[in-house]
């Protein structure tokens, strides 16, 4: 626990453990989250929707590791909606469980990006979920799928989809 | 960002970074969150009623720092629901932002607990939201509320509202 | 129901029962919602925070039985964000339930809204959960407190908060 | 609408309409729903996850229309979890739209039941959401999918699954 005269400076550090994630050697980016009460349902396992949220929160993650701020795109009108999407939940989560998200960009075609998911414990024994999702590069002001991604963006993509060599 | 060469010992030592939050000097607990897409809606701000989730996941976090992990209080029969909540928004939340959800004990009477929020900027100078919550302690079989806390319960909450002294 | 052979009318006329709610003679609107899954948590009761997307609901509607419609106004430049809330929670809701959220407008002052909530049984014999919600008429462009209603919104709004007489 | 003196049996009745759905000639059976702030993001536009909890709502309103209440068939032990899941987002869905979720139940192998989701606009014109949901039944005691589903339960789903002749 942190102590008791946080300075700036600390709190900026508190900021910057946020993130708690990052790139394994077979490129996996990992995000990791804790079951919360709101995140159940009835059956004090975690609701099947509720791990859309959690992959939206570890692909965001993904890209800001990289220099990509989801945020400061879409207000320079750029937008990476998702298009498709399929799950296969193996195991359930219970509430209190920590796990880990792991997000990969298997493939860009075009302006088509594909994420691999995996929803695994943190020591990645367990595998939960499994997961695929397509984003498409849309321009907001025409509301129109756009015909290439801005450089900035693909240049930080190419680093995201290169598997880390050994 | 971290290694290519992970082991589990560092993907454990990921875990232990969840608990990026901790206790300042005027006894506030502090846990920060990014606001992602599905925060949101329409005026792309944070929606009102998303504050209760991050409110919840400080709460269970502001537990956990005392050794009182609320997954396993549930388990054994003990649940503490929501009773009464009030807040007010000072100012709104844009997306990408990154907010400190600050949480207090304010007071326990008998088996009701009292928690102060406060939601700003990471180096406090902006406010958001003001709240307060009252939780009661349940007996999950009997659907009753208690008539006292256990033991280990009430001495980790005395930790808790103890302000750190200086 | 579950006629084989619907017609374009009888879509239409589907999409019109959706106003499944109206004022009763004490001033409340009356919206009913079952609860599905998504909306309990692990123990088996509506999660607390969910009340607030049923409210949101309930005021939307109650202001469309009015010919206000929120998402043209937010169109138009209005939006009516939420400033204050609070909630006392009586009794938990299972999930099956079919619940009455009722609301009423209770004051206008300026540009701020009451709003009373009660939650109920549809029998109005079982209450679950009380609440008040303040709004402020905001404009979208400046990001700022508008100084006074739209005349067309404001007399909509004498009419919601006069109770009817009997 | 909005009569100043309903009776408790107005209420009941608008209870009943909740029921605001059936099936047409082609087996869909439909549920409407009204797009609210909460269900929207940043975009304006409804957030991608938001669609499973309709497809949810739509699923057990069809299990009712037969006669299935699936809260009473949880409180007996009975689950029917998702364990598969995929959709296309074909055109995005705008606040304040009414759509209609139109499911069908494709097939059932053994205790696996597959359906067929599409989400348009009342009329049928547009299309918005094509998506399938594999469900498994699961007793909620052991933890372990069934053998075989109950024979209320399976007599009912047949019903589903028939086609209305012409």
């Amino acid at each position: 626990m942190l102590e008791n005269d946080r300075t700036q400076a600390e709190l900026a550090a508190a900021g910057a453990i946020q993130n708690r994630s990052g790139m394994d050697s077979e490129g996996w980016f990992e995000y990791l989250v804790r079951v919360y009460p709101h995140h159940t349902d009835y059956s004090g396992m975690v609701w099947h929707g509720t791990y859309l949220a959690w992959m939206e929160e570890a692909r965001v993650e993904s890209l800001r590791s990289l220099g990509i701020e989801y945020a400061e795109w879409v207000a320079q009108g750029l937008e990476l909606p998702v298009v498709q999407l399929s799950l296969r939940y193996h195991r359930s989560v219970k509430m209190g469980q920590l796990v880990a998200i792991r997000t990969r960009m298997a493939a860009s075609e075009g302006v088509r990006l594909l994420w691999d998911y995996e929803i695994r414990s943190p020591d990645t024994q367990e595998l939960y979920v499994t997961a695929q999702v397509t984003l498409v590069g849309v321009d907001r002001d025409k509301g129109k799928i756009i015909r290439q991604l801005p450089p900035a963006l693909k240049e930080a993509l190419t680093r995201l989809s290169v598997k880390p060599s050994t």
